[in-house]
């Protein structure tokens, strides 16, 4: 496994931006209904929502939710509307996550409660959630509300657990997995079922398009802990190591702890006890010797693989086109 | 004016009882629907809800929607699923208020954050604020979420507001009325309107109890910033002094520097400048000279008043007659 350049970045944001087209259209249409929806007669709510639109990332679920809608039949006026949805309780845990992270930054800007503190942190997420939920009820039915409240149930739960196994360095695999289905894949999961449902798909479609998106949350998130011991901070814009600060145990350590020789596990244990961002650059070496980067990337690569087979049963388009290649790159990405 | 005492929290209590007796069935379903909706197959994030179980408090806001329901018609299956709705969101609220202010005990327990970290209290307050949206989602129309999820957006509004405002000694109380009218006011005003709607209620007379609902409120907020300043920590239950130790001004506070005599003044800004809880036994004596408590009483008896007469086209019954009583006593606890 080579390092990939810090450059690749850029080439996978015009990469995005081709497999985007598309839905360029209705992507712009979510951006207008996520702001307003935010808009606040409050200069300084209104100050911190304009502050996390710049820190707002690749719009990967909005994207998600749309194509899917698009594979699967009309995109309609509802899509807009659950494409700005998801992104904002993306926004959401994103704030809080920062808050739990104690990150300082986020996309190469300070994060919220670095800047203004953890309690506006933890009532701009709040704010941020009963936004989506407001805006997900302004829909004809309660469809959208039942399964965004449902997954967004499951990502709490996911992170309480990942908050209850910290420090625990006998975590394994099953214990991961629960952890990341629930933090990440549940929403990647959500928009794509959303995206297909609404567009008029039947229950075994949108079942369909669900494991997709799940398979690839999964590929994606186990990529995002890789980068964590692995990245380059200007590269990616955000603090890394935080794993290793907050003693989570992500799958190349759990591989490392499990296959190294005992020499290594015993170096690994201390370098995890010390919890410091730093120790991943002794622990790379580590990681590589033992496989377990490599492991990690087979893993990933596999949930590519079941998620690209999940659309299987559906006709050929650009829309279906572009979910392949947005799966290949889940697992491949460098920020 | 004299110091309640001690004992009258319990009066209160059997006063509540009482009053709440005509709606025990339907209060008892929605505390089951409530532990049912947050059951979780982890055992430790089961644990952090059984222990919030513990703190909740007088159920004032499911109450207040069960005795509306009643006082406008025929309370139906929506009204304990609404109930434990806005219960779950005011526990929500709650874990994450003793986040903000750091409080370390709630109802003789300690608090989560207190007991399990800020990260765990941030998590287990989004777990409780996602599950209430789905809870509302199981009903038949998206009226419920809509005016819930409106109804929190300004809960959050308020909340940070209020953060936003700490430390300024010249907050007004234009500025303080808009802060308690989100944070406060909005889940007891929506809490009286659904309880109206769902029992049929036309568009003015659920207008009329969310005018209840929110004066109500606005009493409420100001007895318990009064408490604050005033109480005993071995009643309440709780730790008290908070405002002062994050600088927020409350009615009392702002009556105070606006009207004491200069010197009063210029010593109260000095104890508000120290932000430490213990300076209440000394702005106490301020604020009594200058008649401070008393206007606060005042304005809050005004609000109960607005509240009362909110209900004055009803038909009388034993429903109306528990409102009334209930306004009457948001302004005259001692806990």
């Amino acid at each position: 496994m080579t390092r990939r350049p810090v450059l690749e970045m850029d080439a996978t944001r015009r990469a995005l931006a081709d497999l985007f087209a598309p839905i360029r259209d209705e992507l712009a249409e979510a951006e207008r209904i996520f702001r307003r929806e935010l808009e606040s007669r409050f200069p300084f709510v209104q100050q911190l929502v304009d502050h996390c639109g710049d820190y707002r990332g690749k719009r990967l679920r909005p994207a998600l939710l749309l194509l899917s809608g698009r594979a699967c039949g009309a995109v309609t006026g509802a899509h807009p509307v659950l494409a700005a949805v998801v992104e904002m309780i993306h926004t959401a845990t994103l704030v809080h996550d920062d808050i739990l992270d104690e990150s300082m930054v986020r996309r190469h800007a300070a994060t919220v409660n670095a800047e203004w503190g953890n309690e506006t942190a933890v009532l701009l997420g709040d704010y941020m959630f009963t936004h989506a939920f407001h805006l997900a009820a302004s829909l004809e039915t309660t469809q959208a509300c039942r399964w965004i409240g449902r997954a967004t149930n499951r990502v709490c739960e996911g992170e309480m657990q990942q908050v209850h196994h910290r420090g625990n360095l006998d975590l394994g695999e099953d214990g991961y997995f629960a952890i990341i289905d629930g933090k990440t894949a549940e929403l990647t999961a959500v928009s794509c079922r959303l995206g297909a449902h609404y567009a008029g798909a039947d229950a075994d479609t949108s079942e369909a398009l669900d494991r997709y998106g799940r398979n690839l949350g999964i590929a994606f998130q186990i990529a995002d802990d890789v980068l964590d011991l692995w990245g380059d901070e200007r590269a990616t814009g955000k603090s890394l190591g935080t794993d290793l600060e907050k003693q989570k145990l992500t799958l190349p350590l759990i591989h490392l702890l499990a296959h190294a020789k005992p020499a290594a596990t015993a170096a690994a244990r201390r370098l995890l006890e010390r919890a410091r961002p730093e120790c991943r650059r002794e622990l790379v070496p580590l990681l590589e010797e033992a496989g377990s980067l490599d492991y990690a990337w087979q893993r990933a690569r596999g949930h590519v693989r079941e998620a690209i087979a999940a659309l299987d049963g559906l006709p050929d388009s650009e829309a279906v086109a572009a979910l392949r290649v947005l799966a290949e790159l889940s697992a491949r990405r460098s920020s």
